[in-house]
């Protein structure tokens, strides 16, 4: 069971610290997604070392591959992929449900998967591999096309094998989209699917070692996300995520968390959902988030790109020909272990030679200045002067 | 300036230290290959903890990207590359003559990219992209087409701005389809280059902080051979490199280097090039080689094969389906990270879901076993049992 203690707090934000019978995380704190359980190309040693405390996998593709059954064999998901750390993982519904609505990428490009009329059921077109029904959804592998499904019970028992520390609801998030009658449904249905989860959850005896979030839900409608805060605060959760779609702009999501944070039990820990720019971690904390996870810093390492301050969207292209002669490190003054080895020189032609290395390093980085911001983050709370942080990190971007 | 010293002998073999301004290694001792300036995923810092005492790079690739004045920028390629400890180039010429024989692979499956009669003139069709005449040879970047010319004596100012501690003269290596009257021309312009390399090497003031060893050459031929040796040795270099084709079975090239040993100076260092399978290391110390480099284990990685004893070809499949389950490490007893940290069954994951990190494991785990087979092979000299660890060794792959 998790214990969440607040030790500090500046308005609506909360310094905290989070423990977990593997170990315990400083909250406002980041899970860095390994979603097949593991961060690509990166050790967990050196991202522990890089100061990250926390990890999230994927339901969906560790079920998939390499299952449940594997997973539990080997002793669970920490001593699986080598973390003693805190590790949650999310039910996988995310991922069930973007193969239905398509990605934010095809959300972005005009692409729709969803018919215009959200009849709650896909055809059988491949493409449209997911049926949801009030009981749970089917999907297809990405790997092989094989049938599964999806309940909020064998959910929490796919969770249960895999044996993370802190666990989410199952539940669909909805896309931008979709008209605000497919939202209210599905958010109605996704609060029924919290209660059995958490039933589940209980009957499983999974409470002892292990923290169940529920979600809140209703897209950008204030009405549903208050709706759905009161329903799912009420039902009693160790914890609490917000997710569903968070709107097309930042001050979108601002008026999401302002909403719904008020709503949760103060004493207990609220996790924003697939959010994790420089920014929305200081706009997010200032808010009353005690954790959030992404996988933009090392999706981004991907393509070369580093965080720092002090540039526009806080990236550095390491790719660019401007670090082909440069000696200095992505920022200078960082400890991390790219920082203090490596020239932008070097990692540009890694990047360039596409060995592998310069992929981890700078993922590496990406991580630490994230758990760096983090932890100005909650010397700032304890401080009395996030506001203060939150102008210089906003102004640096500009 | 590179010292060697021989610190204890078991007939043929030898156990010694060879010490550079950079650092020192035990010999017999291996180069790991980071062709590129890198191990592909694996960071130097846990190359260096899984026991790589050196590592060698590859002036070709490196000429073409990031180029020498990007290198001596960097103040070198040990800055640059985050690597303190003994540090190889060869010249490129390997590559460069790859382009224009074919790769041992396309040998394997008869595919020949050189006409058959040796003129020592490719045509100028882009896929005989190399022009040899006697000053040198003209070749094109891999990356992009542009021309580039290698001379000895602009490798040899090549390999100064890349400061390595150990280099290697330019040279032709010969493949194993051409006529007995082109590896004879090629070995005697081999040793004429050799002899400019040298000249240049002292004209640019490398001795002292460099140490160039020359390469024997020769084919299967061991007449050749026997005048390549003579001839080598006789120019007097710090150390010296037995390359060129080595025949193609296991006896072929240990009766190159039982040939080849005898000819050169007791004292200095000799080089057997690109071998490193478990049992080549032990073969190739038997009969006096000091040192050894293959892109083997870091290759193989990638195709999920990992080095053991007690398994046919000494490979265990990562991949296969016998791995699914498997909570044991690689190799029960290995004290390196991946083997301590992980089981079969983790690694099967990773490598099936194409995550880096599967790679870079599974390499570190083969530079591992490297190491410490080379350290078994000389605490088996200094204890005068060598030839006990050769029957173990290579009664194992049986």
């Amino acid at each position: 069971m998790l214990s969440f203690e607040i030790t500090a707090r500046d308005g609506a934000a909360r310094r905290g610290v989070l423990r977990t019978v593997h170990g315990e995380m400083e909250t406002p704190g980041f899970f860095a997604v390994a979603t097949r359980a593991a961060l690509k190309g990166l050790d967990p040693r050196a991202a522990r070392a890089a100061g990250v405390q926390a990890l999230i996998c994927n339901g969906y593709h560790l079920a998939v591959q390499p299952g449940p059954d594997a997973v539990a064999a080997a002793g669970g998901l920490h001593r699986f992929m080598g973390w003693d750390g805190v590790l949650a993982t999310d039910s996988g519904g995310f991922q069930v449900f973007s193969l239905r609505h398509g990605q934010v990428a095809d959300e972005l490009k005009g692409r729709r998967r969803l018919p215009a009329s959200p009849q709650g059921q896909a055809d059988d077109d491949p493409m449209e591999a997911v049926r949801v029904d009030e009981d749970g959804a089917d999907f297809r592998s990405y790997l092989d096309g094989s049938r599964h499904r999806f309940t909020p019970e064998n959910n929490m028992a796919l969770q249960r094998a895999l044996g993370a520390d802190v666990l989410f609801c199952l539940d669909e998030c909805t896309p931008f989209h979709v008209t605000a009658g497919y939202t209210r449904d599905a958010t109605e249905r996704n609060a029924r699917w919290a209660r059995r989860c958490l039933d589940a959850y209980h009957e499983l005896g999974m409470a002892e070692r292990q923290s169940l979030y529920g979600i809140v839900h209703g897209g950008v409608y204030p009405d549903l996300r208050r709706w759905s805060a009161t329903e799912i605060a009420a039902m009693g959760f160790p914890g609490f995520g917000i997710g569903d779609c968070l709107g097309e702009t930042k001050s979108d999501w601002y008026g999401v968390v302002d909403l719904v944070c008020p709503l949760l039990p103060d004493e207990r820990p609220r996790h924003l959902l697939g959010v994790g720019e420089p920014d929305d971690l200081v706009e997010g904390a200032l808010r009353g988030i005690d954790s959030f996870d992404c996988a933009m810093p090392t999706r981004i390492a991907r393509h070369g790109q580093a965080l720092r301050l002090g540039r526009r969207r806080y990236r550095l292209d390491l790719l660019g020909s401007a670090c082909r002669g440069e000696d200095a490190p992505i920022e200078a003054g960082c400890p991390c272990s790219a920082c203090t080895r490596f020239g932008r020189a070097y990692l540009h032609h890694l990047l360039k030679a596409r060995e592998m290395l310069g992929i981890s390093l700078v993922a590496e980085h990406n991580l630490a200045f994230t758990a760096r911001l983090l932890a100005r983050v909650r010397d700032a709370i304890s401080a009395g002067r996030l506001a203060e942080l939150r102008a210089e990190v906003v102004a640096e971007a500009a």
